[in-house]
């Protein structure tokens, strides 16, 4: 999805970059081992074409080749990634506070960041008693079904609301809200209450709370959530504590 | 250092793929926030190369142009970064140990990986009362100096150690070690002992013990290390909690 939003072996980026680009698109959560074959299928390009670029790739270090053949993503991508704000900045700041957050209740606290019309989960701390959870850091994830999801949607620009609210919508359970009208309305909620709900919406057995964290002009650049086992507590229980994080976390950003 | 050692401007990669990468070669821990102006000077090449580069980097997502003008690493990069197996999958699999010996020391975890001739520390977690250290999350280090260092050095190809004991040496304290007969010696132990301990070589208030991280061949990929205020224990009585995390992770990375 992401890769077709950008453009496909025609987008945007010019021809040699744009193909090198588009070999490491080829890679993802469920595409974390890939044989050269693999990568000119899924890059849309000649095996020797794949074969040089890999090449290159491989001596700067951007993929790594394993003794069974297949190409990974390597380390010295994982080293520059580090260097991203929104990535690595934000989660050195916030981990102390989702790690008292995971403490106290003994289930999960997250951190996800807003790209484009999804979410990427930046972190996430497990508790001993943590209820499970389909979170995959660096994993994306639809802004309608997650307590950070609807945090940070509500404060989204009108431009991107508006694309996601047109749907089509994820359905992960019978209570995932799948309504426009509802969806609004919940998203007003949440810009005037301060925090997000996200009840049975994502799994049967799970409640998120979620809240925004917000840079020194006040923007919400992330959002933080609980995500507690359902019948356990109250939305308004973890609300406060959801909210006093996020507000601590705002803080260590802007010093 | 290290764009050096992949060769420079007329290193090793393609002409465009090449530059694009330069570019990106240009961002470190000490240069996270660059100019367009700083890029093509860092990066070896012409304004106009540089800007239509980035515009390419920029739309693909890594990198991001802020309000203020300035290029930072983009969060796409760090998604990608995050399906390294060295980086994230190493560190996910290690995670839950390294919390358990930060809480039952208070002092510091860390988990690296050898890249080259140096280490890339993988993860840090700080106990309530760790002693303060010089680790960064996906910074670099010279391999002579920690506990990590010293198991990720005693158990690399001979032509890395070779290569790493003809100097010249980082020196950060007067106890840091810079003989290679002393050196060699210090790996020796390492190998024989399956510990590695470094006294004050990094700051006169820490001392580190190390262990190998092996993966299902028995080949030692990672190490993780425990630094705890000087004075505080023996390496012996660390080593023997080290030891046993680093044997619980590698089983937990097999499977």
């Amino acid at each position: 999805m992401s890769a077709s939003r950008r453009g496909g072996p025609t987008g945007p980026t010019g021809p040699v970059i744009g193909r090198a680009l588009q070999l490491l698109d080829a890679f993802g959560p469920q595409h974390r081992e890939l044989s050269l074959s693999d990568l000119a299928r899924r890059a849309g390009m000649p095996l020797s074409t794949a074969h040089r670029l890999l090449h290159e790739l491989t001596v700067w270090g951007a993929v790594e080749r394993g003794d069974d053949g297949l190409y990974r993503i390597g380390l010295r991508l994982w080293e520059l990634g580090s260097l991203a704000p929104r990535g690595t900045g934000l989660r050195e700041a916030a981990l102390p506070f989702l790690e008292d957050l995971s403490q106290i209740t003994r289930e999960n606290a997250q951190l996800a960041v807003r790209e484009g019309t999804e979410l990427v989960f930046i972190e996430r701390i497990a508790g001993s008693g943590a209820v499970p959870v389909l979170t995959r850091v660096g994993g994306r994830f639809a802004l309608t079904a997650t307590g950070v999801g609807l945090v940070l949607l509500a404060h989204a620009p009108v431009e991107v609301q508006e694309d996601v609210l047109a749907g089509p919508f994820e359905r992960y359970t019978s209570k995932t809200v799948t309504d426009s009208t509802q969806l609004r309305r919940m998203l007003a909620d949440v810009r005037s209450s301060g925090f997000s709900t996200s009840d049975r919406q994502v799994t049967m057995d799970a409640l998120s709370v979620g809240a925004p964290i917000r840079d020194g002009r006040g923007e919400v650049v992330a959002a933080v959530s609980l995500v507690v086992h359902h019948g356990s507590t109250t939305p308004h229980a973890l609300a406060r504590l959801v909210m006093t994080s996020a507000q601590a976390i705002s803080r260590a950003l802007r010093s």
